[in-house]
């Protein structure tokens, strides 16, 4: 939290032992060496940082078709107002996510799984969201159970039904909370098919008193609580976060001084998503330096998505971190790896190289860490492994 | 140039036949079948993209170390100024490219080779520029000699000996000038290492009467034009690439109307570098929409280099065009092609695909051109082609 975002434990010429996909062992080369059995595999990574798997604890990986037409609009200087009217946004993905079969999800959620790996993640938040009724939200989170058993990497999903009001319940959006909290959480609690429950906390989407009622509602099944907060207005949406015992509060594009108070008096992680202003060529970034001096756990994250976000790289977060908001390459690998891993509540298993974690960790061809946030563009990751097994995707 | 910028001629189910390197036709893939012989080897493309591969019209490939020191201090809040005090900006790169041995700055340069290509770049501008001395001038340009002779890409040679004034001319720049004048670029022209040259026209670097005193002489040596022009100031770069003729002027963050005007007059192509705008975490990018409506065959490039633009990627730039500069992905691409080819004097080789040029080519994982600019962060290239052959970096 605050400062110690910024301290690293480096070893040079580290050692790291691993057994059953387990981290035994991690210290200076030559200790690892004396504790290494006759037949053990050496993976050399000389000249190479080796870190933990980056843990995205936003993004929602699972959806139909692209935006890329709204994509197009925006550059050509459409406003939120046209792209909507023409179509766009978030229900274009519902439209083309609802049109989709289980399976050609899977396929395409298959892409992206290859996408995250390539880049060096190795724990991916998948959230719901673009379905918007009962059967087309189980339908997503059906696919994130299919994607934790046919990739290798782990997918956490969220449920988030409440992400936009569907078209066919424009006039009556009471009506949806209802079949949020009534029919959708149930099933999804009792299926055992998500982790945490998400809200869009915004006016025009689910206002305070609406996201209140609705992740209340989520807390009393059992689920943890994330919410999207601020990142059009600033709403209370970070208030509601505290006064909710959230585990995060996500976005806060907008959040100022007393949200930022909030967040720490209750020790809610901020996870901040630089991709999204940057796709969406807005200026306005997170105030990532005063959540850091106030103290908070900050998380970085991708908000891999069709609309605001199409990036799967966290090193590009890692970039966009360290240059649009002035955290440090060491913060923002905390915030990336062992932050992000406790806001998924898996800290004690992921997000650092310590004995008795996960074996989860990537080489990068680059002598230095801090080269991850200087160059951009490109992945640097050489070589993925997940529970000590290295994956070629 | 202007509107045609938009107006790309895709070939729906297209295909291409190339012979000995170069393309023969293009046309429906049923046209090309039958101009096929039987022995032809066919490259399967169906679902994907193919485009030209990507010329990059303003790059620094050749250098000793990084700036990753640098780069974390700009990341805590450090001033240029506080950064220049600490021993950093382009003098670092110059102690660190002198340091090195002709043979240790290859080894790198190749390092950089293959990042390019992997990110579907086939020409690559490359200027000289952290030497300045005479000897360490054209130990670069060596360098550039022997990435052509050692990797399938295309380098670009341009002299760059006015980059900066070397700390031992701090006291006497006019003597650095002289030294550009009468020792540099003689060598560089008698020994045919360099096609253009540049200089950072700028004042405390290089200001506009000594930039045309350099250039001129330039001229009078049988090289052509490019500018560093309007980087940090409006001083009237653009007008003197006008003046002269320059085939480019770069960067032209702080150009306004009588810039573009004078450019526009000259027929000097506009090369616009986001990369860098977005490394430093500045807002004020050049005004791509106002020169393409001027009319201007406007080019974007990665400035890659190890300060100010860390990136080789091609599809950075087209991202960051489109949300950053608000051109649209044709435009982009238009920009990053044939118009940079143009740009480097070789519009009748590269840059398009049609009958006579160079099969240079790329094949990427996507189904629309425009997702090359949409989804941003990693590399989209399937395969890359050079004269015909796949190349495996």
């Amino acid at each position: 939290m605050g400062a110690e975002l910024g301290e690293l434990s480096i070893i040079a010429d580290g050692g790291m032992l691993v057994t059953d996909g387990l981290i035994v062992a991690t210290g200076p080369s030559g200790e690892i060496e004396k504790q290494m059995s006759g037949d053990a595999e050496v993976v050399d990574a000389t000249g190479r940082v080796v870190l933990p798997g980056f843990v995205d604890a936003h993004a929602h990986p699972v959806f139909g078709g692209n935006r890329v037409a709204e994509f197009e609009m925006r550059a050509r200087g459409a406003t939120y107002e046209e792209i909507a009217a023409s179509g766009g946004g978030i229900r274009s993905t519902v439209r083309q996510t609802r049109a989709a079969t289980e399976d050609q999800l899977l396929a395409r959620a298959l892409k992206h799984a290859a996408w995250f790996i390539r880049a060096g993640t190795t724990t991916v938040e998948a959230k719901s969201g673009y379905g918007l009724s009962v059967e087309e939200e189980l339908k997503i989170l059906r696919v994130t159970r299919r994607l934790n058993e046919e990739t290798p990497i782990e997918f956490v999903p969220t449920f988030l039904g409440a992400h936009a009001i569907p078209e066919e319940f424009q006039s009556a959006p009471d009506g949806y909370v209802s079949l949020v909290i009534d029919e959708m959480l149930p099933r999804v609690a009792d299926e055992g098919l998500a982790e945490f429950c998400d809200v869009f906390c915004e006016n025009g989407y689910f206002d305070v008193a609406t996201s209140r009622k609705i992740l209340t509602a989520a807390k009393a099944r059992g689920l943890d609580i994330r919410i999207h907060a601020d990142q059009l207005t600033n709403g209370g949406g970070a208030e509601l976060a505290a006064e909710l015992g959230a585990i995060t509060a996500d976005h806060l594009e907008q959040t100022e001084a007393p949200g930022i108070a909030a967040l720490k008096r209750a020790r809610v992680q901020p996870v901040l998503l630089p991709g999204s202003v940057y796709a969406l060529g807005k200026a306005r970034y997170p105030r990532a330096r005063e959540m850091i001096e106030a103290g908070l756990a900050v998380v970085i994250a991708t908000d891999f998505n069709p609309g605001s976000s199409p990036t799967p790289s966290m090193p590009m977060v890692l970039s966009l971190a360290a240059t649009q908001m002035k955290m440090t390459p060491a913060e923002a690998v905390t915030a990336a790896t062992i932050n992000a891993a406790y806001s998924l509540k898996r800290g004690d298993k992921i997000g650092s190289l310590e004995a008795g974690q996960l074996a989860n960790f990537v080489l990068y061809d680059c002598a230095d860490y801090r080269e991850l946030a200087y160059w951009f563009g490109f992945p640097q990751a050489h070589s993925v492994y997940l529970r000590g097994e290295r994956i070629s995707w």
